[in-house]
C-alpha cells in the first residue's frame, strides 16, 4: 500500500533527475460539455515515458538506505520500463542489466545497448524474461527494478500527479491509461479525497477491470494495438489495493477508439503519442467518459514511444 | 513599423481565439554552457503553427474599425498562412478564399476545403498565385490577409513573445527561425529591449540575412528542406525594419543541421516539428549561436505541419 506520503517523499528524491513536464489547457471540444480541459505532456519526460520517475524513485530510495549494491540494477521489460531503467542507471553512473523477451524489436535493444545497458534476451514473453530476470538478481545481488509492481516504483509515478496539483490545482477528474497500473496507483494515491481517477485500459487488455470485476488480481488474455505499453497480464497488487481503497473508476476502450484519439490529438494538438496513451483520451473522444458540466478534466499523456509514421496529413 | 504597444493591443484582441501554448524548461545540454534552456511549444496551436495570432489579429482589427467586408477575407499560400487563415475565417464565420500554386500537395488543399474555405489553384509559384489573390482582393473587396508583411499580421505574431515574457519572466536570448519575417518582427518588437533576439534561416533561403547584407530586402533564391514554410524570395519591409531597428541578430544553419535539429528534438523530447521549425534549433545544436556562461535562452517551437514518418525509432 502506498499514500501521498510516499509520493511526496519520492518527490523530493528524484528532483533534479527529471523534468518537471508542462500542461496545456486547450478548449474542452472533445470532451463537451466540461468546463475545462488539460493535457499533461509527460511524453516530454526523458526517454519519452513517465517511468524514470518511478526508476529514479526505486533506485535512489535503495541509495538512502544503503542497499544499493555496486552489482546495479536489472529489470524485465521490452518497453518502455526497459529504457527508463537504463536511463535512470547511466545517469547515476549504474550497471544495468535488462532481460527483454526475443519477440522486442531491434530498435529497441538498440537503444538500451546506446544507453549502456548489458542487454539479455530471454524468452518469447515477458512473463519468461520476468522470470529469468528475478533468479539472476538472486545470483547477483543486482536491485530489482519491477515494471510496475514496487511501492518505490509506485509512488515515483504519482509525483506526476503532485506535479500537475501544483500547476493547475485541484482537478474534478484526471485520466489515466492503466497496464500494470503503476502510475494510476501512485496518482490515486497523490490525489486520493481530491480527484476522481478514471483508469482506461484497452478492452483486449484489460487488467484492472478484471480484477476490479474479481474482487482480485487475475490474469487475463492481452492483445490489441496498445498491448506493447499496457499489456500486463495481470495488474500490479499495489495498483489494486489503490484502486479499492480509493475507489478509481475503470473503463474499457476498443482498438479502433484508441487509433481515433490517437490520430486526434495529431491532428489538433500536434502530439504524436504512443497508442498505449490515447487510450487515456480514448475514453473522452468515444464518450465513454461523459464530463459533467463544468467538470475540470486533465488527460495524462504519458508516453510518446511510438511509430508516428501513420500521421502524415 | 510595430512597436510593442501594438503587441499589446493584438494580445487583448485575439484573447480567446488562441490557446495560450506551454513552455517546458528542459536541461540545457545542447545549449551548453548556457544556464537555462526553455522550449515553447507553438506548435501546439491551432492549425499547427503560431499563424492564427497574425490572422485573428488581422480580422478582428479590421472589424473593430468597420473595415470587414461582408465578402470575408483573402489570403495566398500553399502553407501554415492558408490553413490559418481558413481556419480563422471557420471561426468567425466569415468567408475564405485561399490562393495555392498548383505545385500545392493535394492533402493541404484537401484541408483547406475542409475548413470551409474556397481553395483557387493559380499558377506555379507563390508570386503567382499571391498576384493573382490580390487582383481578385480588389475586385471583391475582401480583405487581404498577406503572410507575413502587414502589421497587424505581425503584431499578432508578437503576441507569443508577450506569453513568453508572462510564463518565465525575462530572458537573456530568444531564437526564432525566419521565413517572411512576420514572426521575427512581432516578438522583436515585443522584446525590444529586453532579449536578445537571434533570427536563424536556412542557408538556401537567407531572405533576411541578404538583406541585413544588403541594406534593404533583396531577392534571393529559394530552396532546401524547409523552404515549404521558409522559402520567402524576400523578406517583409515591416520585418525588415523592426531587425534593424532592434539589432535583430542573423545565423544561417544548413540543411544537414536542420534536418539534425529536428531529429534531436523528437529524440530527446517527442515533439515532432516542421523543418521550418527546427532551424532555430539548429541555431543551438551546430553552434552556430554559442551562448555565455549561465545565458537564458528559448527556442520557439513555432510549428509541426510535417510528416513525421521519417522520425520513428
Amino acid at each position: 500500500m502506498i499514500t501521498r506520503t510516499d509520493v511526496e517523499r519520492a518527490a523530493t528524491r528524484i528532483t533534479g533527475h527529471v523534468r518537471t513536464t508542462p500542461v496545456a489547457r486547450v478548449e474542452p471540444g472533445i470532451a463537451a460539455p466540461a468546463g475545462e480541459l488539460w493535457l499533461k505532456l509527460e511524453f516530454l519526460q526523458h526517454s519519452g515515458s513517465f517511468k524514470p520517475r518511478g526508476m529514479f524513485n526505486r533506485i535512489l530510495a535503495a541509495r538512502e538506505t544503503g542497499e544499493l549494491p555496486a552489482e546495479g540494477v536489472i529489470a524485465a521489460s521490452g518497453g518502455n520500463a526497459a529504457v527508463a531503467v537504463a536511463y535512470a542507471a547511466k545517469t547515476l553512473r549504474l550497471p544495468a542489466e535488462v532481460y527483454v523477451p526475443t519477440t522486442a524489436p531491434a530498435v529497441k535493444i538498440a537503444k538500451l545497448r546506446q544507453l549502456g545497458a548489458t542487454v539479455v534476451q530471454h524468452g518469447s514473453e515477458y512473463a519468461e524474461a520476468y522470470e529469468a530476470a528475478t533468479k539472476r538478481a538472486a545470483e547477483t545481488g543486482a536491485l530489482f527494478c519491477h515494471a510496475y509492481d514496487q511501492p518505490e516504483i509506485c509512488a515515483g509515478q504519482g509525483t506526476l500527479a503532485l506535479e500537475l496539483l501544483d500547476q493547475i490545482g485541484e482537478l474534478d477528474t484526471v485520466l489515466v491509461a492503466v497496464g500494470g497500473g503503476g502510475l494510476m496507483a501512485g496518482v490515486a494515491a497523490a490525489l486520493d479525497g481530491i480527484t476522481r481517477i478514471v483508469s482506461v485500459e484497452p478492452e483486449t487488455a484489460p487488467a484492472l477491470h478484471a480484477a476490479l470485476a474479481a474482487g482480485r488480481p487475475v490474469d487475463v488474455e492481452v492483445s490489441g494495438i496498445a498491448a506493447d505499453s499496457l499489456g500486463a497480464r495481470r495488474v500490479g497488487t499495489i495498483a489494486y489495493d489503490v484502486a479499492v481503497r480509493t475507489g478509481v473508476q475503470s473503463l474499457l476502450v476498443d482498438d479502433e477508439q484508441i487509433v481515433h484519439a490517437r490520430r486526434l490529438l495529431w491532428d489538433r494538438y500536434r502530439v504524436a503519442v504512443e497508442h498505449g496513451t490515447a487510450t487515456a483520451a480514448a475514453a473522452l473522444t468515444s464518450g465513454a467518459y461523459r464530463p459533467a458540466s463544468g467538470e475540470r478534466v486533465a488527460i495524462l499523456l504519458c508516453g510518446a514511444n511510438t511509430d508516428p509514421a501513420d500521421l502524415v496529413g
